[in-house]
């Protein structure tokens, strides 16, 4: 975008800080910054703070790597959840998109990301050390690898297959195949591909 | 969008917090506020006081009422622009709109809004007065009038109008048409039909 004259440094400052977050360009950091100066000063000293707190008080869940406010998360310290089942995702978000879901009763294990060399992010630096353990520890009946379907998710999941495969815990990967409600015509031929390779009974259907 | 289960009430606040910005929905926050997760404590805490500090510090130009880190603003206390001749704006947005066309030479005024009876914005919450007594003490020659072409915009314009008439300056609104690029085929008819109805000499665009 062509360059933009400020009036103020403190604004040029605060637009620069804005512009740094993912999908926002000057314009909207500039609209977003100016809508801020119109609030009263409690809520932009709440809005300021609350993320600044977040960042330093912030937790992890010592034994998923959840994001948790407490030692242990919510959903490992449920008892009524099944602890012999463990949901391997890369991130938070993916555990919230899965509890939304409503339909995974098991614990989780986030690993922080997922192994890809041109990012230079390798095995040891996700958390799958801990997985490992406690698969090997826990007596876990089963591990579902729920990781993204690009070579950096497959490559990932490879990974963990080899670690996990000697203990006795079976491993799992989520379904791929066409979503519910798209037409077979728009789907791409890797996912119709393997919709038809790994077809399910029709009654196992009509029990879901 | 589907209800979020916050694993952490920090996040959820924070969360909470960003979307309140305009534009920005639950799950875009949820996604800003995991990266500034990711990022160094030191940069978190770089964005949120400084925004913190902008809406602390903030001064406006007790001239025109633009933002600016002085009492007086760079455009105001520069000897170069024509003092004679004040463009009247809603919002410093504008002022920095028409600044990076670099055609105009003169001072500004900024409202800080329009008079909007529904939203309960009536003349005095705007900076109308000190524009008025700027006109009538400071022999202005021009006053350009540069807002909206809304409902609103129209409104403030006439009420400006009939406040300034009495005074000695020229009263000139910027010119409304066929923006440059487009296509007649594709303009609203009353933006084709202003720009019939205030069409220029054809050897004045030629200077321009």
């Amino acid at each position: 975008m062509s360059y933009i004259n400020f009036p103020s440094k403190l604004l040029e400052h605060a637009v620069a800080e804005f512009a740094k977050l993912p999908g926002i360009g000057r314009k909207t950091a500039l609209r977003l910054v100016l809508h801020l100066l119109n609030q009263p000063k409690e809520d932009v000293h709440l809005f300021g703070s609350s993320i600044i707190q977040l960042r330093d008080e912030i937790k992890h869940c010592s034994s998923c790597y959840n994001i948790s406010d407490t030692e242990i998360c919510d959903i490992c310290a449920n008892p009524k959840r099944d602890h012999k089942t463990i949901c391997v995702v890369e991130s938070i978000r993916d555990v919230m998109s899965i509890e939304r879901t409503q339909q995974y009763h098991g614990i989780y294990h986030v690993l922080g990301g997922i192994i890809s060399p041109m990012d230079g992010i390798g095995p040891s630096d996700l958390q799958i050390e801990p997985l490992i353990k406690k698969v090997q520890e826990s007596s876990i009946d089963e591990v579902i690898l729920a990781l993204s379907t690009t070579m950096e998710g497959d490559t990932t999941n490879f990974y963990l297959y080899k670690k996990l495969q000697t203990f006795e815990a079976k491993i799992t990967t989520i379904a791929r195949g066409v979503s519910i409600g798209d037409e077979l015509e728009y789907t791409d031929e890797i996912t119709l591909g393997r919709s038809i390779t790994h077809r399910t009974l029709f009654d196992q259907n009509l029990q879901a």
